[in-house]
């Protein structure tokens, strides 16, 4: 399929989740919207749960990459407002909380395939601060970028507070420098 | 209302939440399960949102003491372990789970109130910690929280890979030591 017709279709799928939520998903409002066969859809992608993992590691209105500010303190940073936009910023907020929200309930949803794809490209931030030697030698980088991306998820979604600015800076400070007093 | 009969109703509402989720959940069948009139359960809690909000906070199957193990380690290595047992350990796992992914969905849903009473009692932990001379000192407790329980969620309910025995060590070696190396 063309690159820009597989777009299309994505972009459609998100933006009905993003509208109607998971549930009121459907092939048949994405091949409606998108103006693309049915048939064709199911083709390529056999289930609506298929279709969504698809939309959610490849459509461009997702595109992630990774941020490479020349430190370990910039480049979290940087992740760390990536996620805050993901997270708090229409339209992508509306198709992010959906999809995680809806996956939660869902387990046919597979948003791991999302984790996975992101934490793939995440990994050189940690391989070129390694380097750098800005990281502790046995630092899991998936524990990183779990407690960074986690505290944005709680305070913006469950806690429904506004994530104030200077966010990033403290949560990333936390995180590398630790909140016990050096001695 | 008599605690133990307040206690059967937040039992039967957040038994049925588990088994059927959040949108099945009715206070007819509270009442059906906990044997209490509907009229009664509607002059205390109005609506569903609102005796669910009272049950996430006030319910003896949620319970929660914080820990005082004497060490700001130890008191957060006890806190996120009831996280993970809290979201990864049935029956309350169901419920959590059931009751947080619906919260995304469902802003009348309010379960910030779950967050805030849980917070209140976390304080003491870190006010203990600055008297022990634990905390850097402009350390915000909250966002402690967040970073630890966060990447709970994360690791347990998006990615859905399991959390290894040490996970809590490890997370809250990260935030309190930091994983930069100290010069």
């Amino acid at each position: 399929m063309a690159p820009r017709k597989q777009q299309e279709i994505f972009g459609a799928t998100l933006a009905l989740l993003a509208e109607r939520g998971y549930e009121s998903l459907t092939i048949e409002g994405v091949a409606e919207l998108s103006g693309v066969n049915k048939t064709t859809i199911y083709r390529w992608w056999p289930s609506k749960p298929a279709l969504l993992a698809a939309a959610l590691v490849e459509a461009d209105a997702l595109a992630f990459d990774p941020p490479d500010t020349g430190t370990l303190r910039g480049d979290l940073e940087a992740l760390v407002d990536n996620v805050i936009a993901l997270l708090t910023d229409p339209p992508s907020s509306d198709i992010a909380v959906a999809a995680l929200g809806a996956a939660v309930h869902h387990p046919e949803l597979n948003v791991r395939g999302f984790f996975a794809d992101r934490f793939a490209r995440e990994r050189e931030i940690f391989e070129r601060a390694r380097a750098r030697g800005e990281l502790v030698h046995d630092t899991d980088p998936m524990l990183v970028v779990d407690l960074l991306a986690g505290a944005v998820w709680v305070r913006a979604v469950f806690r429904g507070a506004p994530v104030e600015p200077g966010f990033a800076e403290r949560a990333v400070s936390a995180v590398l420098d630790g909140v016990t007093p050096r001695s």
